[in-house]
C-alpha cells in the first residue's frame, strides 16, 4: 500500500483537514472553514487552496460538506451500512476528489440521517476500537447513538441534547440562572438522578423556583440542567452492556459520569483514531 | 354585603381589571400594562390612573405585581393553603390598597412558586365551579398542576411547556420546520402518542429527518411538536380522575385533545368566573 491522500473530516463549524501516507497521519489541522464559512460557490477555491497548503494530492471529504448546503449533496446510504457501502457510494466530484455519502435509516415515518458520523463509527469498528457488536455515543449539540452489530451499522437515532443545553442558556428564563460552570459533581449528579422522574419540562423550570428561595446556590444550576439533560438522554437511550464515547473529553467526564450514575459503563474511544481508520479503509476500497 | 372594589389580575404582560360590586362584575377590561409595561418607580401612578379611570375604590391586586419586579413584594404563603390564609397574608399598601401573597410549597431541595394562579384554584373551589378535591391544570408559558383536597391548595408543579414551544420555534434548529398552524388534529395526536417514548430529546429532533427525508408534510410539524410537547405534560403530570383546565379556548383545546388521546378526562372551567369567586371571597374575608 502505497498512497497519500488528504482526509477532511468537514463540520458545520469546524474542520479537521489530515495528510495521510500510507496509512499514517503526517499532519492534522483543525481549523473553523466549517461549511458555513466557505461562501456558496466558493467551495472549489476553497479545495484548492487545501491541496496548496497541505500537498496536491487526491482528497477524501466527509461530514456537511455532503449535505444540501454544503458543496454537492452526496446523498445517504441505507442503514445498514459498511464502510463497503459508503464507498461504494462516493460522490465523484472528479478523478482526484470525493465525497462520502451520509446514512438514513427510514422505518414508517420516522426517520434518521446521520453525515460524518458514520466514518467514525464504522472506523471504531474496522480499527477494532470496540467490539463487532458495540453501542457507540457521540455527544455534541445534536448527540448520536449507534447500534453496530457485525461491524455494520445498524440503527441510530439523534437527540437534540446539546443544542437545549445552549438554546435554555442562552433563550431560556432558566437561562437567567445557568451561568456557573459546568461539571461532573454533586449537583450534575443530582440533575442525572432527577432525570429518573421522566418529567423533563416541570425539572427543568424546577431551577427557578429552586434559585428563588435559596434552595440551591446559583453557582451549581447550570452543572444541575447538564446534568438532567444528558441523564435523560442517557436513560433514553443507552442500553444493556458498555456504552463506547465518541467525545472530546470534557462532553465524555460528563457523559460518563451520566451513564455511572446510571448503573452503565462508559468506554472512551478516540474519535480521531476512529475518523482516521475509517477513511483510509474507504481510500483503500474506492482505488 | 354592599361593597365595591377594583380588583387587578396583573401579570407580566397583561391585566385585567374588573370593577365588583356587591359580587357582581360591572367592567371587566384586559390590557398590555402587564408589570413589564409599567417603569419601575411609577406603580403608585399606575394605581391612581386605575382608579381615575374605573371608580375611585378600594384595590385588590395579584399576580405578578407582588413579585420582586411589581410594586411591593406581596411574600408567599405556604401550601396547603386556602383563601382565608391569602386573605391574611394580604400586603398592605395603604387603608385601600393590598396585594393577594402568592403560594410556596417547598419540600427538601424541591421548591415551587405560584403568583395570581391561586386566587383562580382556590376560586374555582369556593364558587363550587369544580370539587374540594380536585386536580387542576392551568396551561400557559409556564404551565401550572395543582391539587386542592378539601377546597384547600395542597401542591402543585410548574411545566415549562409553552415557554419550550415558543423557545423551539424562534431559536432551535427544528424551529424552521415549525411554520405551520398548530390544532388538535392528526400530526397533534401523533405528537401526544410520540410522548409515550419518555425520549423528548430525540423525538423533538426527530421532525428535522422526517422533513429532509419527505415523511412528514412541512405543514404538520408545529403541530406534532405541540402535541409532543403538551401529550408530555400531560403524562408526566394527569393522576386518575377528571382534570380541570382552566384555559383559553385555543389552549384548552389542546390540552382536552391530549388528555383524551392519553385517555383522562378534561373538563374546561371558566378561569375569570374562578378568578372574580376568590378576589371576592378574599375582599369579604379580609375586610
Amino acid at each position: 500500500m502505497t498512497d497519500s491522500f488528504l482526509a477532511v473530516d468537514w463540520g458545520t463549524t469546524n474542520r479537521r483537514v489530515y495528510r495521510i501516507e500510507q496509512g499514517i497521519v503526517r499532519s492534522n489541522v483543525r481549523d473553523d472553514r466549517g461549511i458555513v464559512a466557505v461562501p456558496a460557490g466558493t467551495f472549489a477555491d476553497e479545495i484548492a487552496l487545501l491541496r496548496a497548503r497541505h500537498g496536491d494530492l487526491p482528497m477524501l471529504l466527509a461530514g456537511m460538506i455532503g449535505s444540501n448546503r454544503g458543496w454537492h449533496d452526496a446523498g445517504y446510504v441505507s442503514a445498514p451500512a459498511r464502510l463497503e457501502d459508503l464507498a461504494g457510494g462516493l460522490k465523484r466530484i472528479d478523478a482526484r476528489t470525493a465525497i462520502v455519502p451520509g446514512v438514513s435509516r427510514i422505518e414508517g415515518a420516522r426517520g434518521e440521517v446521520m453525515r460524518g458520523e458514520e466514518v467514525q463509527l464504522l472506523g471504531a469498528a474496522a480499527a477494532g476500537l470496540v467490539p463487532p457488536d458495540a453501542q457507540l455515543c457521540q455527544p455534541g449539540t445534536h448527540c448520536k447513538w449507534a447500534r453496530l452489530e457485525r461491524g455494520a451499522l445498524t440503527d441510530f437515532v439523534t437527540a437534540m441534547t446539546g443544542e437545549m443545553f445552549a438554546l435554555l442558556k442562552a433563550h431560556a428564563l432558566i437561562g437567567q440562572e445557568m451561568t456557573g460552570v459546568v461539571h461532573a459533581g454533586h449537583a450534575f449528579r443530582e440533575g442525572v438522578g432527577e432525570s429518573r422522574r421522566n418529567d423533563l419540562l416541570a425539572s427543568l423550570f424546577s431551577v427557578r423556583p429552586a434559585a428563588l428561595l435559596n434552595l440551591r446556590p446559583c453557582e451549581e444550576i447550570a452543572s444541575f440542567v447538564s446534568g438532567l439533560l444528558i441523564g435523560a438522554d442517557c436513560r433514553a437511550h443507552a442500553a444493556r452492556g458498555p456504552v463506547h464515547l465518541l467525545a472530546d473529553p470534557a462532553l465524555g467526564a460528563l457523559y460518563s459520569a451520566a451513564l455511572m450514575e446510571l448503573g452503565s459503563q462508559a468506554v472512551m474511544i478516540d474519535s480521531h483514531d476512529a475518523f482516521v481508520a475509517g477513511i483510509v479503509r474507504i481510500r483503500e476500497l474506492s482505488r
